[in-house]
C-alpha cells in the first residue's frame, strides 16, 4: 500500500460517536492519528437517534477507504455494535463513562456481543480512548510497515519518561532515614 | 377499534428475540397472550446477525398493524434499543439471564437508552417475560376496555392465589408452641 | 377518542415522585408533556410515607381518566411498584440517582418486579425521566394517531440536530495531515 | 408482661412472605421461636399481588397483639418496607436468594429504605432467616427477660459446638511435619 | 417500665462510631433521640484500633442499662458484628459511606452476618442513621408505649409534609397544556 | 501479501493462554481459523508462571511470522496485558469465566490497560473466543483481501440460520388465538 | 533461627477458619505447608460465635512462637481483622466463597481494613488459600533462607509444568491449515 | 540482623508504582517507613510501559538486599502480579482509586492472583497506602524484634487516639435528654 496516496483519496481511520457531548474526549483518538500522520476523519451520528445514517455509514466505509472503524458510545452504548453488524471492517469500541453508574454499563454494552459480531473494546473514558487510536495504529502498521517503526519510537518514548518520572522520585523521597539526620 | 376485526388481519402484539436459544423462555410470553386471546406473532430477528431485517421488521411494524412490540435479548442487549430506534410504537424490553453475568449487563444494556428512544424494560429473564406479556396487555386496554376487565379478573386470581397458600401455610405451621406440648 | 376534550377533564398523565427532592429532576417529564399538548399532573406521594395516600391514588387513577402512571424513586424504590399492584393501568418507573450507590439500588428496586405486577422500567436519572415521558406519548399514541405524527416529527427533529453536530464536528476536527503541515 | 398469657391470646411474632417458594427457606425462622418457646403465626401474604390484605395485615398488627414483624422477600422486595410504612411495630427484613442476581436486588430493596420507614435488614437467605428469628428474640428480650437467659444459653452452646469442632481438626490435621516422619 | 427514672440512670441507647470522622453523619441520630427524650449516649470506640476497649463496652453495657445499641462503621466494618457477638442486646448497623466503594463494602460487611450473631442493618449513610435511631424508638415502644404514640404523631408529621410537598408541586407545575396558551 | 506462502513459513496468529483449564473454551477460537483456512498456533504460557517465556514469546512474535495475538486468562488476568507491554501487534484479550466472579474480574483486568498499550477485550468466555478469532480475521482481511469475502459469506451464513429459526418459531408458535378454538 | 528447633518447640504458622464447612477448602494450604516442612497448626475459632477464645488466641500467638497467622473467612468476614486487631504479626486473609455472593462481600470485609490493622488479602476461594500458604512461606524465607531455594524449586516447578502443558498442546492443535487437507 | 548495619547498605523495602501520578497517595507509605525508621527506596517503575525495567527490577530485588516489596497500581493493574511472577519475596499490593470504576477495578486485577503468584492485597486508595507500609513493618519484625516493640508503641498510640475522641464525643454530644430542659 501507499501510504501517501491514501492520504490524498480520504481517511483511513473513522472515529464514530453518538453525540457531541462526548466531542471532548474523543478527540485525543484524532490527536494521536495526527501524531502518526494517519489521515482520519471524526463524525457524529446516533446508533438510536439518527439510525438510517449509521447504518448507511456501516455498509460503505469499506467501499470508501476506511480500514478500522472506532466507536465510542455510554450507557446502552449500541453504537459499535451496530456498526459492526453492517461491515466486515475491525471495530473498536470506547465505553464513555457515564454519570451515574460510571460507565460500567457503556462496557458491558459494548464487551459482551454476541458470536459473530466482534468489537476490539478498550478501557472506560480518556484512556481507552486514546488506546483505541493506539489500536488501530497496530492494526494499521499490518499495511504499513513504517507504521510499526513509529509504534516502536513511541513505546520508547513512554519508557524514556518512566525513567525520567523514576529518577525524580528517588531525589525527592528515596533512602530516607539518613535524611531525617 | 374493534378488537375482532384486529384478530383476523393480524397480529397486535409481535414478540422478537435475537436466538432460538431463547425460545424456551421467551414463549412464556405468548402463553399469557393466548390466554388474553389476543392476537400475537413470535418473532427470531437478531439485532446483529441479521442487521438488514431488523430495520426492515422495525420500520413496517406498525404499518402492519403491530401496536406493541416485545424484545427479548441477552448480553450486549441491542435488540429492543435496534427496534426502538426504527418505530414510534412502544418497545418493552426483556434482559435475558447470560450464563456468566446472570444479566446485569443485558438489564444495562437495554434500560440505559438515551434521551429520545425509550426501552420499557421489565425484570430479568422468566418474571421479566411474563411481565412483558402483562405490560402489554394494560397497554393493549386503553384501547380495548375489554381487556381491563380481563386485567381485574387475573389480578383477583392472584390474590386468591396467595389467600389459599396463606390459609396452607398457617395450616402446617402456625401458632407453634402449643404444638409442641 | 377526542383529545381536545380530554383536556377539559382531566390530566392523561399523572407524574408521581415519592420526595420534592426529585421535582427538579423530574419536572422534565413535564416539560415532553406540555410539548405534546398533553394534560397531565405531577403529584408528590410517597409510598412509605403517606401509604394511604398512594392506595388511595392508585386505585383512583383510572376512573379519574389517567391512561398512564409515571413514577419516580430511589433507593429502596417502591413507588411503582406499589402502584402497579393496586391498578391496571401502565405504571413506568424512572429510578432515580442515590448519593451513595448511584442509583443503582433505585434500578433494582424498581425492574426485578415479580410475576403479575409489572413496571416499564426506564434509565437511571434524568435521561430515564425523559424516556418516561416519551414511551408514555407513545403509549397515547395509540389512543391518538395524532400523537404519532408529532413522535415522526420529534425523531426527525433528533435526526436533524444530530446530523447538524455531524457537520460542525467535520468541519473542526475532520482529515487532519493536510491540516498539520 | 406476663408472657404465658401471651401465648394463649396470640402469637408475639408474625413471619411473613410474599409467596409459597420461600416457605422451605423462611420456616427455618420458625422452628427457632419453636426453640425459644415463642408464640409465633407463618403467613403468606404478597405486597404486589394481595396488596390490600398486606395494608391490612400491617395496619391490625399491633393490635393483635404481635411485638415484632419479620418479612422475607426476593427480587424488587417491596414486603417489608410497605409492612414497615403501615405500622410502627419493628419490621426485620430477609433478602431472599434469587435465581438470577443472587439476592443483591433483594438486599438493596429492602436495606436501602428512606427516612422515616425503618427496616432492619438481616444476611441474605438461609442465614439471614435464622439471625432475623434470633434478633427478634433479642429484641422480645427487652420484655421477656428470660429470654435474656435463653440467648445466654444458646450463645453459650454456639461457643462449645466451635471448640468441638476446633478439636476435631486439631486431631485430624494439626501439627504437622512430625507427622510426615 | 418508668420511663422518667431511667432517665435519671443512665442512658438507654449507645451510638458507637469507630472514628470522630463518622461524628458528622452519626449525630443525626442523636437529634432523633432527643426529640423522643430518650436518655443516650454517643462513643468512639474501634474494633480494630481499641479492641479491648470495645469488647469491655459490649460485654457491660446491659448491666449498664443499655437496651438497645447503634454501632456506625465503615469500609471492612466489623464495629456491629463485634459488638454483636459479645451481647445479647439488639444490635442496629449503619453501613458509612466511604469514598471509593461508596458504602457497598461497609454495607456486606455489616449485613452478611453469619447464623448465631445478628445485625439488623440500616441504608448506607445519612438515611440510614435517622432510621437506625427510629428503629431503636419502635423497639423501645414495646417496653415503654408512650413512645408508640410519638411514633405515631411522627408519622402523621410525615404524611403531613408529603401532603404540603404535593400541594406546592400542583399549583407550581400541574396540569399544563392550558398553561401554555 | 502472498497468503498462500505465509501458511508453508509459519502461524499468522497465536493463541495463548496461561493454563491448559482453559484448552477446552479456547480452541474453539483454533476451529475458527480452520475454517477460514488460516495458519495459527496454539501455547500454554503463563504471565505469572512461566514470566521468562512470556516475555521471550511476545519479543519474538513480529520476527516469526505472526500478525495478532490472542490472549485468554482469567481472575487477575494479566497475560493479555503483559504479551501487548512487549510487543507493537495487535493483541486480542479473552476474559475467560472464573468459578467465584463469574469473569468479571478477568474482563476488568483485561479491558482496563492504561495509555500506551491497547488490548481489543473480547465477551467473558466462550462468545469471546469465538468472536476473538473473528475479530483476527477481520484484522488480518485488511492483507489478504480474500477474507472479506469469506467473512461476508460467514456473516450471509448468520442471516440464513437467523432466518431458519424465525421460519420454525413462527410455524410453531406464531398468531395464537385462532388455533386455541 | 535454627529452623529444626522450632519445628520442635511448636507450630509457626497458624491457619484459622470460623467454622468446619471451611476445612475443606482450608486444609489445602496445610498441604503446602506440609510440602515445606513447615510447622503448623489448623485452628476453628469464630469471631463471632466464639469470640473470647478468638481474643484469647490472637493475644497469645506471639508468645506461642507463631510467626505468621492465616485467616479464612466468609460473609460478613471479620476473622483476620479482628485477629489482626489483637496482634503485631502479620495476619495473612483468605475470602471464602460464599453461597449467594460468591465471596465479593468475603473479599471486601477483609481487604477494606481501615488505617493501622492491615491485613494482607488472597484471592477468593481454593486459589486464594494456596496463596495464602505459599505467601506465608516467603514471608519465613525471610528468617529461614533454605525457604529460599524451596520456593525457587516450587517457582521453577510451575514453569516446568506450563511447558509440558505448552508442548501437548502444540502436538494436539497447533499448526492447523495444513492438518485438514 | 544488624539493622543499622543493613540501612548504610540500602533499603529494606522498595515501594513501586507505575506511574508519577500516584506518588501523592503512594508517598504516605514512605512517611511511615520513616516513623519506623526503615530504610526504603521510592521507584517508579511500569509494568506496561516500562516493560524490561519491571523485570529486572524484580529479578534483582533480593540481590539488593530488599527484604519485602510495595507496589500500587491502579485500573488493570498488573504491576504486583508482574513483580511476585519474577521473585519470591513477598509482594504487597495496593490497588489504586481509578476515575471510573473508584478502584474496583484495580482491586480484582491484584487480589484475584492465581496459585504460585500470592500477592498480600491492601485496601483501595490512602488507606491502603498506609497498611501496605505497616504490614511490611509486621514482616520485618520478624528479622528485628526491635521492630515488635515500636508496632506495640503504635498500636497503644492508636488506643490513646480512640480514647481521647471519645472523651471528646461524650463531652459534646452525650447523655441528652436533660441537657434539653
Amino acid at each position: 500500500m501507499d501510504k501517501t496516496e491514501k492520504k490524498v483519496n480520504g481517511p483511513l481511520v473513522s472515529i464514530i460517536m453518538g453525540s457531541d457531548s462526548d466531542l471532548e474526549v474523543v478527540k485525543e483518538a484524532a490527536v494521536i492519528f495526527k501524531n502518526f500522520s494517519i489521515s482520519h476523519e471524526v463524525r457524529i451520528i446516533s446508533a438510536h437517534r439518527s439510525p438510517d445514517e449509521i447504518v448507511e455509514f456501516a455498509k460503505r466505509a469499506e467501499d470508501r477507504g476506511i480500514k478500522v472503524i472506532i466507536a465510542a458510545a455510554g450507557g446502552a452504548a449500541h453504537l459499535p455494535g451496530v456498526i459492526a453488524s453492517h461491515t466486515t471492517l475491525p471495530v473498536i469500541g470506547i465505553p464513555m463513562e457515564t454519570d451515574e453508574l460510571k460507565g460500567i454499563d457503556s462496557l458491558l454494552s459494548i464487551v459482551q456481543m454476541p458470536v459473530g459480531v466482534p468489537v476490539g473494546t478498550m478501557a472506560i473514558g480518556r484512556s481507552g480512548t486514546k488506546n483505541a487510536a493506539l489500536f488501530a495504529v497496530e492494526i494499521l502498521a499490518l499495511i504499513d510497515s513504517s507504521l510499526t517503526c513509529d509504534l516502536i519510537k513511541y513505546k520508547a518514548g513512554l519508557v524514556e519518561k518512566v525513567k525520567e518520572s523514576d529518577r525524580k522520585a528517588q531525589d525527592n523521597i528515596g533512602r530516607c532515614p539518613t535524611q531525617e539526620s
